[in-house]
């Protein structure tokens, strides 16, 4: 199978190694960053791809992703560029385009799958093809295709889970040591667990994207943004974290998905509780018919992590060709 | 699709019922238990099936499951009869019976996939069907699957979890209340999560299976449950239960798989640690070299459950149709 890949930061580039290390086989032909872009239809030396993104800055020698989408030979285009909101392009676009050049798409890019699902699958219909986005919510672990597949016959209600590593690494931190937010926060920007501005992840909006997500997938709706309640945790202060433990709970973003609402806020869960993860982790529990609730724990982003999603929905693809 | 199922107990049933719920579009056309058989290749009501079970302790007129295995029409048999060691008869003879007839195998009997694995690979290459068997291990929880589907890239080095519900009833009931393992056992067997005859569960003969299930899936070996150092709970007592608490621990049966090594005993587990569950939940944890640990949660039993389980795997094989 031939892969175009597009996006070569960490998650792109984690699925490069991957690809390296043998985890599924298949051949890149077109490799991608925001402004370059490399195609060889009998397959790209990725080591090389790798040294040239590391001494030059540029993974190729072109300049036109879009046209090079266009005229490129794949089977599969894999989607890691950065998630962006509005109109998510340019992922949209590049999303569309592979699919009416006939090609599956893979993608780990929140922005396309929450803020234009119905257009996306529309265009999937259109062109007989998939679209799959495991690795959009909840990194390594398996949520999407836990309710697609493992699920199949049940019907899920609905979804409750952790989805934001940094949030829950900050708020297990202020608990453990009494410590401020802005404290915490400003260690975990210096261990590069929040970004620089964290505004994405501690307002909410990283978890209520993929509560976006689960929604439509679970319920085929065309839910966006808007649709979500959000509440992140910059309020959250050291006396209410104590206070909680002092009745047995921790506090946690938790993000709620069902067919009436989207939620996100901090909420008090009992200690011991499956949705009581700590450090980074994340963690999903769904509520289904036949199943009971069902709950998924792991690492909800890094590297490697969203690489084992990302080539799980590419094995799953080919298993099906 | 044509379904046969084999075994009308509590699973059994739980998958006609999931059938008549329209959990997955099948017309089941051989409905079996231990002695009795109906076949109907234009689609058999199951609502008069079970009717019959219930008032006539049959489910058919037939009496010869495996001439009926023989002759039916049917694309998959679903195998949901009770597990049996030592040659996993009948149910080993009836999965070949219907491979040979081109059928796809779904299981949640243990008996042939722990004890029969190699041959059963074989019949299923040579006829060239499929065999599934989600619903062998942790009930409602998808746990095959994770490793197959979810992990398809990743090289699972190895797995541990709580694999049986009557015993993690037991070891929980007993923290927390203080009591004797007999008075415990005498317990759940009142309210029907133990066997009156619990040897299967308390020696961890049930959980020594599903390590070996796991490790012939994980390490496509040919392990047997002689390959497994089983240790049940049957010495543990209260004292021990309190001492580990005084240290922040839990005494959960865990099983562990590993290329190197199979085994099943009483272990201290972190309080707090993914493995510490309470009551009948059983829990599985992966160890991947992309996706880092995977954990995965829910009910380990129960006639819906174990049917989701069931249910998943036919759809699957549906997809692929």
């Amino acid at each position: 199978m031939r892969v175009a890949l597009v996006g070569f930061g960490a998650v792109g580039r984690g699925f490069a190694d991957a690809v390296l290390g043998g985890a599924v086989d298949v051949d890149v032909v077109l490799v991608a960053d925001s402004s370059s872009v490399a195609v060889d239809n009998d397959g790209l030396d990725l080591e090389s791809v790798k040294e040239r993104k590391e001494k030059q800055g540029v993974v190729g020698e072109g300049e036109d992703v879009q046209g090079a989408l266009e005229d490129a030979d794949y089977d599969v285009l894999v989607e890691a560029s950065p998630t962006t909101l509005g109109d998510a392009q340019p992922a949209f676009g590049y999303m569309v385009t592979a699919m009416e050049n006939g090609a599956h798409v893979v993608t780990s890019n929140k922005g396309p799958v929450a803020m234009r699902y119905g257009e996306l699958m529309e265009a999937a219909d259109e062109a007989g093809v998939e679209v799959r986005m495991e690795g959009t919510v909840g990194g390594a672990i398996p949520t999407i295709n836990t309710v697609r597949e493992s699920l199949a016959g049940d019907e899920v209600t609905s979804a409750r889970g952790i989805l934001n590593g940094t949030c829950n690494f900050i708020l297990t931190r202020m608990l453990e040591e009494g410590l401020t937010y802005e404290h915490v926060l400003g260690e975990a920007q210096d261990m590069g667990i929040a970004e620089a501005d964290p505004t994405f992840d501690v307002e909410g909006i990283d978890t209520a994207l993929k509560c976006v997500i689960l929604s439509n997938v679970l319920f085929e709706g065309e839910r966006t943004l808007d649709d979500v309640d959000v509440t992140g945790i910059t309020e959250v202060t050291p006396d209410s974290l104590r206070l909680a433990r002092e009745s047995g709970h921790v506090v946690k973003l938790v993000g709620e998905v069902s067919e009436e609402s989207l939620s996100v806020a901090p909420r008090l869960v009992p200690e011991g509780h499956a949705l009581d993860v700590s450090g980074t982790l994340n963690v999903v529990s769904f509520e289904a018919d036949l199943a009971g609730e069902v709950t998924v724990t792991g690492h909800g982003a890094g590297s490697s992590e969203t690489a084992s999603a990302l080539v799980s929905d590419v094995a799953a693809i080919a298993r099906k060709e």
